[in-house]
């Protein structure tokens, strides 16, 4: 875990972040850790006072945290109003990601006509079709397969065994794990004479600047209009995203969540991890979703919504079970009591 | 979106796809679009009748559509009993998509024992294995493995970046798409000693005429025989068919779904997302599972089943789950107001 | 699906698998099926008391299974206490896995400093990263992408087009099937001005010996620590453990299952298909969870735990739906009742 961190005295650190340090300037610290695991030359932080009691035996070299949180704490301290996101950047100087470096893989296979900026790069294995565009300082890497006419901007990263088609736009700065794949067909079907005929899915995919697109993630390209996600959306990994679906800006989608065609999905939702969402619904602004919950109707009000049903010891679920198929006799007998009173 | 699209005049579109015309036989389109964004030279169709108030508005130079649906419009009508399929069929003829050009890319690595046709399209960066057979006019797209006794038949296409191996044997026309993994083990565990042994899985994945797989969805091979898909099985993103499962013809099953070892599913049935589906079970013919449901016992009549629940506003489905636990409670205060009536 | 397979005399194999055989040692057995369709030169196994009857009319060769479900039958049969395992070892023997070749295929790209154990098979078209270590008799298959700094153990194998990253080190015998994602970053963001931040994902992942890993799975690396899956830990297709989860030894996956970040799971627990477990939680050892079952809360007492519900008739269900909603109401009434009584 030594790899590619550099070295940075608390004054160096403090100055770099824009925040105020408490404590001794000249100390060095080098590499990022938890607050139980933190050694001395190691930064560590505290965002959920929940773990405010590590701080009585940590180690580490320095802490951000709040003020507040500081207040008995007498180590190194850099204080900060939010601590998870200064944190995030802390990291970005601690352990800088490696850039790619400009250039074309020699095992890459490339369209004659893909027009590819020449300080991109463009990884080993790693396949490019024709009219494709990839942008400034771009990164797409090894084992990548771009389909014929997408486009990909300026310093957008495909990390590794990405597939992108169906005429996707990616934006700037999109980060997309390994395994995704954009852009494949929806699932388009008109039954007739006692089978199936295929919709050919001819629209498109786009995906604004700042989205992040997790690992085995799927998206659909839209059927004929185009399937969009606005920016700095983000993305867990395992999501389906239907055609023609259109999410809002600044939404947040967890793992193994399914959201059905056509449906639109509001900006600043946080959808929690599992949940499904039916087709051709609308969701507004705000709205979230807890875990493993099934959506079938649109919500036009901001707020929590959920159906997820937390496990119990299975005797006593199986009991439950049994209840709810009594409830339509319950109601017969309710109805009777209240005669008889 | 001018890509791969031809013109046609109406006239000439009427007479390819055998529908009446009721307008203007010399007005050409180019494309294709939706009633609310289609212009002069694009067709659109009609279909849900909830979309009908498109048509007071629509720039479309022809709508596909019922002769009801038709009544009261002025605008050029190709007419229809199936909209929804013949828009199918005007799509294929508008945007044709690209036939595979025949050969073997230089970057693909072949093995010396693979029975290709001539005429068949093996993409970059793409590796066949010993004894594959590549039927006429298939298409293996870049970044595909094909696994040693792989056989795909005629017309059939894998997209990109799939993986199949376990002895498949893919039928005529069969369309997969990016990230599928067809033929991978299933999950045989003996446990034994206080540990997992692997139980080797040997059997094989059968996939009929006209199936289609959607990106990143997972066939696994038969424990001993084989996993099997009849013909004209759909199936979308994200599912899950494991070991020695049986899908029966023209049955078709949306994103997210899984279905464990050695279930049965009938034909013409239908399973929507997010639904799990037990093993061993036997589901009959023209079954609709609703979405996000548990499927744990065996159903021998058609029709719609489900256990989906929908999501509410937080506050009420919390007191819901409160609800819940006070049934056993319930049940013995009706009990007693019984008695004492 | 002659392939691969080699003859036994009965009197050997039960020799090699240290079982006693009760019949013809000198009849010989070349492959192996289910009872129903086993052949006489085909073994076949009855663990499952359920499927007894198959033994009436089985053609096998021979037949694993217990001395007490043998009784009456007067085929050859391989006397075992534990069938499903015997059977396994049995499949291992008539249907060897063909070992990798020692080699590096040259269309795979090899970074100058990768360290690859001369026993080692490196498949065609993948990619091996800087300071990457693979061990003894590893097998990297063909598509693969292991990137900067994973080590692989000895004996362990990439099936083929897998994605390993995050400084992920798998231990000896891991088992990782096509499509799995290993080590991508986990789903760390801090909300500041409006919009996300990522929180650089610096941890790794460490996979102990002897686990194995279904198609299209991913396992995130740690946000600081690491990700960690004891040995032996038995995983599905398509499932999700996210950043910081650590799962004990013994515990098997089933498919479709995600596990939110830093949770931890026991050993020897079960975790059938599609069930989520939220963040944070921890799940002591031995716990069997059902399947699509949300489990919201640790879990500190072995047993059985689930929460979902089976599918019914559709007006069933949405009789049961009104029911639900009905339950508010049908407290205040019960309370009435009971006041007036």
């Amino acid at each position: 875990m030594q790899l590619n961190s550099r070295s940075f005295r608390l004054g160096e650190l403090a100055a770099a972040l824009g925040l105020t340090l408490r404590g001794d300037s000249d100390r060095t610290v080098r590499n990022v850790a938890t607050l139980g695991r933190a050694g001395s030359d190691d930064a560590a932080f505290l965002a959920n006072p929940a773990y405010k009691r590590a701080l009585d035996y940590t180690q580490a070299g320095v802490v951000v945290m709040t003020p507040q949180a500081a207040d008995d704490f007498t180590g190194n301290v850099l204080l900060s109003d939010n601590p998870y996101r200064d944190w995030a950047r802390l990291i970005k100087l601690l352990r800088p990601q490696p850039a790619g470096s400009p250039g074309i893989h020699p095992s890459a296979v490339i369209a004659a006509d893909a027009d590819i900026h020449s300080s991109a790069h463009i990884g080993a294995q790693t396949v490019i079709g024709s009219r494709v565009r990839i942008g400034k300082a771009a990164v797409v890497g090894p084992g990548c397969v771009v389909d014929d006419d997408v486009q990909i901007g300026e310093a957008s990263r495909l990390v590794g065994k990405v597939w992108i088609g169906g005429q996707a736009v990616l934006g700037q700065r999109v980060l997309v794990h390994p395994g995704v794949v954009i852009g494949a067909d929806g699932f388009g079907l008109a039954m007739s004479e006692g089978r199936w005929h295929k919709v050919p899915q001819v629209g498109g995919v786009r995906i604004g600047d700042d989205c992040e697109i997790g690992a085995n993630t799927t998206i659909d390209r839209g059927a004929i209009e185009d399937t969009v996600l606005e920016q700095d959306v983000r993305i867990d990994n395992q999501v389906q995203i239907a055609h023609n679906v259109h999410v809002g800006a600044h939404t947040a989608i967890a793992g193994c969540v399914g959201i059905a065609g056509s449906t639109r999905i509001g900006r600043y939702c946080m959808i929690a991890g599992a949940s499904g969402v039916a087709g051709h619904l609308t969701i507004c602004d705000s709205v979230i979703i807890t875990a493993m919950s099934t959506v079938l109707d649109s919500i036009d009000q901001p707020g929590e919504y959920g159906s997820g049903i937390p496990a119990r010891p299975h005797g006593r679920w199986k009991r439950l079970l049994v209840r709810l198929s009594q409830l339509d006799d319950w109601a017969r007998r309710l109805r009777r009591l209240e005669k008889n009173q």
